[in-house]
């Protein structure tokens, strides 16, 4: 799979609670999960979705880290390829914007069906 | 910490999408995300969940599995200490439920503020 793809989207409708997955479904959402299962993983989402105007370079992000920028582009990285940030380079910089409907397919997958409205 | 606590609980009301994560909260919630970042303890987590009367044993999950029961326990005590499921012990076997009240509190983490219902 191409790393420009976005393989969460294709998650639409599995649930964990309602019926077991199967292999093919658990392997799909097991990645997005691990993706964020690693404590700087989340920060890097968090700050990302929770930045002025939606997007985040590198450059925003380093400072809250005692990480090298080779490390932290690293785990932008594997946020992308699970389908949970796009990257849009403009200039010097790649700007990274969370994906809001991945999250939420992705919330969805845990809950009971119907209960998320928005 | 005693891993009969349930971690998981006191993430309530974090929200990835927000604001940023504190480096505390960040690694609470990846312990979570983790723990379901892997195919075989997703797998074992829906089957749980969705198992008649609500519960399943190591014996009614083994069968699903090319692996052998100690791996399966392994994985189960891993779902068990990130406060995902539960375990009750009957006789010979350690009867499994999941815990919707985390899986809850995991997804709305994912999710902006006010979209879980139920």
């Amino acid at each position: 799979m191409s790393k420009h793809e976005l393989p969460i989207v294709d998650a639409c409708s599995t649930q964990v609670m309602r019926e077991p997955l199967t292999a093919e479904q658990a392997a799909e959402l097991a990645k997005a999960f691990k993706a964020i299962g690693d404590p700087v993983r989340l920060r890097l989402l968090s700050l990302i979705a929770s930045h002025a105007g939606g997007e985040a370079c590198v450059c925003d992000l380093t400072g809250a880290f005692e990480l090298s920028g080779p490390t932290i582009s690293h785990h932008l990285k594997v946020l992308r390829e699970a389908g949970l940030i796009t990257g849009d380079r403009r200039g010097t910089w790649i700007y990274y914007q969370a994906r809001p409907e991945a999250l939420k397919l992705l919330a969805e997958s845990l809950l009971p069906a119907q209960a998320v409205t928005a």
